[in-house]
């Protein structure tokens, strides 16, 4: 039993395969840093930024750490653009591109020396996404937090099928918070695991004290794909989630829903602390998680976890 | 790298840990003599048969296989009682019990000698399991086809917390149709698998070849997690699903929606092939199932895919 060359961790020029997932609200240059010092692939999450804000993190990043790091851009966002030219300009090794078309800035990314992942939750996309000529798919289950797939296709069952379907490199997302569960997504057919849960509960994430402390005691069940109608998004069944639920219930339309919503819901839950008023968006796996670590201790557990595990399993007798 | 003892193989004194579930309209004699003939653990699904019918089939799974197999008996079911005393008389030695409490039979079937495993959905019930005394829990996710848990955990997610929570032998169900994904749960710590999806759509089931030829042309997203308030169930989006779903959209009360459920819709579309009418219960993991098997090639095949898997992972560097 040796260990032997990973394809993520060839691609990205990293110690482990582990990539901390950029996460509005919790993903800025600490974070990454803290995750890319530690051997890890950490990203910065531009999607709660203006334009000139990711500047400074990339820059703070950039002082924080010399190993490679990333930035997440979701492609709906309006700054994306912005962003990108910011990217470049910076001379980012790394992007993580989501919510789009991994057609729209791959090319573009590639001829800037960009190494570039995009996120999915079905084949159909990752099969694009290979099309487009990105170097390594990211397959998100269910379980996750955040923004989410309108299959509800879970990581046990997204995985393999992703893993049939396309030959590039494939990173397992969703439900990911441990060394075990590592194993289980490289026994699936993942080379990697993008983790996002268990980050935006670190140390060294941007969210609110309030926030992080209030999700180490969730209990199993007390997260739900919510926002159906606009953009299915994990989210904790707080009383902004009951008021959407209502709505629901009696049958808003989609107009009703986003008014409800309004604007800065997220920023509101997760950085400002309030857990009443707020969107918390969190994965399914924070039941799990019962302590707030260091990034540099979470990934030293993850690897162990995983290697011990590995050598507990055995041979089935044929 | 050896094999060793395997507590599921020890416990039902079988060849492989892996199991076929009790499945309504699909798990009669024929599917699970030829499981337990082929080395797993056969389950007869009493949940859609009379206490008479019951009693037959247990007799002629004993006329087609020497080695042990089991009945599934879901406990809010009308015959329950009078199941288990045909179990108890006709003496067979392993009894799956679930949709209710594990604490109702489990002393008396083990009384009679007789092995007691419970279906849960969430740890706090299999943290019941465990002190009701059950010889195994298993522990099913939100993937998994027909009636399902309210906390909508998938099976990534629900087996790490299970295992943390209890020290008796865990059976992983759920999105779980191939080697690699028993490796998986074996990673995230369960000792064995039930299979379902797979199963139901194998040469032996029971179910009409309409039901399971359709099912072998579905996509991701295909299926969906129905029913809600009366008893979260995982379906086909077929016409039947629509008029619930529409009524549901429409604020339907729980009389209303019993209403248009009716009675037999499973057996209309799982036994009988209707697929327009029925309720077509099946697993996300169907998308990924592309033929009719054998229950013996299954279970040679998730052997075969485990063990190739298993020396292909290696050790991560620390």
């Amino acid at each position: 039993m040796k260990s032997m060359n990973n394809k993520i961790t060839s691609l990205f020029n990293i110690k482990y395969p582990i990539i901390s997932g950029g996460m509005v609200w919790c993903s800025g240059w600490r974070l990454a840093s803290a995750v890319s010092n530690a051997g890890g692939l950490g990203l910065i999450g531009s999607g709660s930024m203006r334009p000139e804000l990711l500047r400074e993190h990339i820059q703070k990043c950039r002082q924080a750490t010399s190993k490679p790091f990333g930035v997440n851009v979701p492609l709906i966002y309006k700054y994306a653009d912005e962003m990108m030219q910011i990217i470049i300009d910076e001379k980012v090794k790394v992007v993580f591109t989501s919510a789009g078309s991994p057609k729209k800035w791959t090319s573009k990314l590639k001829e800037h020396g960009i190494k570039v992942a995009h996120v999915v939750s079905s084949t159909k996309f990752a099969i694009k996404c290979e099309e487009a000529g990105v170097d390594a798919v990211v397959a998100e289950g269910f379980e996750a937090g955040g923004h989410n797939g309108r299959e509800e296709t879970t990581t046990m069952v997204l995985i393999p099928q992703v893993r049939k379907a396309i030959s590039i490199p494939l990173i397992a997302a969703g439900g990911i918070a441990s060394g075990e569960s590592m194993l289980a997504a490289f026994s699936l057919g993942a080379e990697g695991v993008q983790v996002g849960t268990r980050f935006a509960l670190s140390k060294e994430s941007s969210a609110s004290e309030e926030f992080k402390n209030f999700c180490i005691n969730l209990s199993e069940g007390d997260t739900i794909l919510s926002l159906k109608q606009l953009a299915p998004t994990r989210l904790v069944k707080n009383d902004f989630y009951s008021i959407i639920e209502e709505a629901e219930n009696e049958g808003a339309c989609t107009e009703k829903i986003r008014e409800i919503l309004g604007s800065g819901r997220a920023r509101i839950g997760m950085f400002e602390g309030d857990l009443v008023q707020g969107e918390l968006e969190i994965g399914q796996i924070s039941s799990f998680i019962r302590e707030i670590s260091s990034s540099e201790m979470i990934l030293n557990q993850m690897v162990k976890e995983y290697n011990q595990k590995f050598k507990e399993i055995t041979l089935l007798e044929m």
